[in-house]
C-alpha cells in the first residue's frame, strides 16, 4: 500500500484552495463536493479526529463514511486550542479561498478565528459556516443533528404509511442535502468575489433545518391557500396517479410512475387494458385518484401475474416508465451503470481500494476525479506544514510533542 | 396585481445570464437556485408551457410546483420547431452564460441547437444537461422519472419498514437533489471558464439516478467489502441508536437520535436513567443495537408517559438532541423559525402574494432573494424579445400570428 497524494488536482475548480475543519457529516460532504471537483482541500482535524471517522459500518477499522466523505482531501491534524496551532492554522487560512466550519455559533470566534479576524488577514475568504438552526434565533445554541432537521421540517410526518409512525430515512437525508447546498452556496460567493471590483469574501450561513426545508418543495404555499399538509400515503403520490411499487409473481418489487396523462395511456396498453384510457373512471389524474384503491389493486393484479423481467420488457415496449426495486447487489452488476463507470475504486493508504461513486455530473473538459479514500489521521502533516508552510522539521517535531498536531 | 418584474436582480449571481429550456422538475431548480442567487434566468417554454405549471396541487389555476420553481425566472415562449424561433433562441444563447435544457440526448441537436452549433456562436456557454440516465449508455434513451432513479438507486429499498414494500418519498427527492447538484455543477464550470486563458464553456452530463445514487452515501463500499445493504429498519439506523420516533402521551410525535456517545448519555440522563449508560447491556452502540428493541420500548415506556413539552423540557435540560415531528402548519408557527424569515411572500403576478421558504443558506454580504413567484406564460415576451433583443413591434406580432411564440 502505497501513500497516494501524488496526484495532481484536476477538475474545473483546480488551484481553489479550502480547508474544512468541519466534521460530520454536512459541512464535509461540502468540502468533499469541491475537491471532487479539483480543489485543493485541507482537512484540519483535531489530534483525535472528525468523530465521523468513527460512525457506522467500518472497514479496517475506518468508518465507510469517512472513506467517502473524507475523499480527495488532505489530512492535517491541529489542536485549535493551543496558540501555536492556531497560529500555524492562521497561515494555512491566509493563502486560502475558503474555510468550512460547523462549530455551534461563536466558537470560532471564541477560537480566535471569526470572520473579522480572518477577512483582516484575508479579505477575499469566503467562510462557509454550517449549524443545525443557523448563526442566529432561539435555537441557535442548541445542539443539533439532521434527525431533529428530518422531524421538524414535515419530512418525517409526510414519509411512510397512514397506518405507521413518521418515518425518518436510514440514510442522512439532512446532512448530505445540506452538504450540497452549501458547496453550491460557496461557488456563488466566489463568483461574487472575483466578479467584484473589491474582491471581498463573505460569511454563509447555512442551517440543515433550512437546507432541508427548501428542498421539501412548496408546503407553504400548500398549506396557505389549500389548507393541506404534506401527509404519509405510502407510495401514492397526489402528482402521480398510479404511483407504487408493486409485487411481482417472481417475488420481486417493481416501481412504476404515471406523471403525465401519455404516461397512464402507455402503461394501461403495457397491460394490455389501453379502453381503460377512455373510461371516464379512469382518465384524468383527479378520476383516478379519487378511485387509487382500485386503479392500485388492478395494477397489482396484473403485475402479480407477471415476473418482473415481463414487466419490464411489456412496459418498455410501450415506451412507459418502469423500474425494478433495485439494491446495491443489482446496481453493481447493471450493464448501464458498468458503461457510465458508475462506481470506481478509491486507493487508500490503509486499505486495500475503496468501491466508491464517481464523481457527477460528468463535465465534458474538466472531469472530476476520484483521487484517494479518506486518508489515515494526520498522513499530510508533514507535507502541509514541512513543504507547503515551510516549518522546520525541529518546530514541526515541537507541535508533536505538544501534542499540538 | 401588478406585472412584477421591475426589481433589479442582487445577490452574488448578478450579471449571469441563464437560458432555462427545461421542464419538470430537476433542471427547473437547478435554474431557480440560479435566479434565487441572482442570476437572470429566462425561461423559455414551448407555447403550451411547461408541464409543471399543471403538475400536483394548483393554487389559482396554476400548479404550486410552477409558483416555487419558477421563482425569479422571466416567461418567454419560443417553438422551437419553428425556424422563427430558433432563430430567435440563437441570438438570446448568444448573450448567454449558461444554458439548461432536459430533453432526452439528442434532441437538442435535432432541434440545431446542439453543442457544436452553440459553442461555434458562444465558446464561453456552459451546458448543462439533465437526462434520467445520462447521455451515454444502453439506457440512454428510455424515459425517466424520478420515481425510477428512487427505485433503482437502492433509496427505495432501504426506506420503510421491514414488513412494508420498499418505499417511495412523497416528495420529488430524486429530482431534488439533481437540481441541488446541477447548480453547483454549472458554477463550477463558470469558475473553470473564468480562471482559465482560453474562457471556454463545456457540457454538463448531469443524470437523475447517479445524482441520487452519489446522494445515497457508502453503499457500494459496505457492500464490496462487508457484504451488507441498505434495509428498511424503519425509524432505526445502524450509525445512531437508538434512534427513533416515539409517541407521546398527548398524542404527537417526538424524534431522538442518540449519533453519539455523549448524546445517549444525556438522553438516558433526561430519562432519569444514568445508570443505564454504565450498563455494559446499553454503554456502547454495538451492545445497544443487539437489545434494540428493548432498548426502543424502554424509550417509547418513558416518552409515552410524558407530554411532547415534558419530553422537550427535559431532553433539552440535558442537552440531548431532541425534536417535534412538525408539520407545516407547526413551522409557520415557530419562534425561531419565524426570527429565521423562513418564509417569505412571493408577489405573483395572477394571483395573491404566494408563502415560499426564502433564499438558503444566508449570505451575509450579497444575500439572495425572492423577487416573484413563477410568472404567466409568456408574460415577458414584450421584454425580452422587444427591449432586450430589439424585435420590431411587427416581428413580435408575426411570430405571434404563427404562434410561435
Amino acid at each position: 500500500m502505497t501513500d497516494v497524494p501524488a496526484a495532481k488536482p484536476l477538475g474545473p475548480l483546480a488551484g481553489l484552495v479550502v480547508v474544512d475543519m468541519s466534521q460530520m457529516l454536512a459541512a464535509p460532504l461540502s468540502a468533499m463536493l469541491l475537491a471532487d471537483f479539483g480543489a485543493t482541500v485541507i482537512k484540519v482535524e483535531p489530534p483525535q479526529g472528525d468523530s465521523s471517522r468513527r460512525a457506522g459500518w467500518t472497514i479496517d477499522g475506518t468508518s465507510a463514511w469517512w472513506r467517502l466523505f473524507g475523499r480527495n482531501k488532505y489530512s492535517v491534524t491541529l489542536d485549535l486550542k493551543q496558540a501555536k496551532a492556531r497560529a500555524v492554522m492562521l497561515r494555512l487560512l491566509d493563502d486560502a479561498d475558503v474555510l468550512i466550519e460547523n462549530m455551534r455559533p461563536g466558537k470560532l470566534e471564541q477560537l480566535g478565528l471569526g470572520p473579522e479576524v480572518l477577512h483582516a488577514r484575508n479579505p477575499g475568504l469566503v467562510l462557509l459556516r454550517v449549524t443545525g438552526w443557523g448563526q442566529t434565533g432561539p435555537y441557535k445554541d442548541k445542539p443539533a443533528f439532521g434527525t431533529q432537521a428530518e422531524a421538524m421540517s414535515g419530512f418525517a410526518h409526510g414519509n411512510g404509511y397512514p397506518d405507521s409512525p413518521p418515518t425518518l430515512p436510514t440514510f442522512p437525508l439532512a446532512d448530505t442535502v445540506t452538504g450540497y447546498l452549501g458547496a453550491y452556496a460557496v461557488m456563488t460567493a466566489l463568483w461574487h468575489r472575483d466578479h467584484s471590483a473589491e474582491k471581498r469574501g463573505q460569511v454563509v450561513d447555512l442551517s440543515l433545518f433550512e437546507s432541508l426545508f427548501g428542498f421539501l418543495g412548496p408546503q407553504a404555499a400548500i398549506f396557505d391557500r389549500l389548507g393541506l399538509v404534506y401527509e404519509r400515503e405510502g407510495n401514492r403520490s397526489p402528482v402521480s396517479v398510479p404511483r407504487g411499487i408493486y409485487h411481482t409473481r417472481d417475488d420481486r418489487w417493481v416501481a412504476i410512475s404515471c406523471a403525465t396523462e401519455p404516461v397512464v395511456q402507455r402503461a394501461f396498453t403495457a397491460m394490455g387494458r389501453p379502453e381503460l384510457f377512455r373510461d371516464p373512471r379512469y382518465s384524468t389524474r383527479a378520476a383516478r385518484r379519487e378511485r387509487i384503491d382500485e386503479v392500485d389493486a388492478l395494477m397489482q393484479e396484473w403485475i402479480g401475474r407477471h415476473d418482473l423481467a415481463d414487466v419490464m420488457e411489456k412496459f418498455g415496449a410501450a415506451d412507459a416508465t418502469v423500474a425494478p426495486v433495485n439494491t446495491i447487489r443489482e446496481i453493481l452488476q447493471d450493464e448501464h451503470f458498468i458503461a457510465r463507470g458508475l462506481v470506481t475504486d478509491a486507493p487508500a493508504a490503509d486499505s486495500a481500494p475503496v468501491k466508491m461513486h464517481d464523481v457527477f455530473p460528468r463535465l465534458s473538459e474538466t472531469p472530476g476525479s476520484v483521487r484517494w479514500s479518506g486518508r489515515p489521521l494526520g498522513a499530510d502533516n508533514d507535507l502541509w506544514l514541512g513543504q507547503k508552510l515551510g516549518l522546520s522539521r525541529a518546530e514541526i517535531d515541537e507541535l508533536r510533542r505538544d501534542q499540538a498536531i
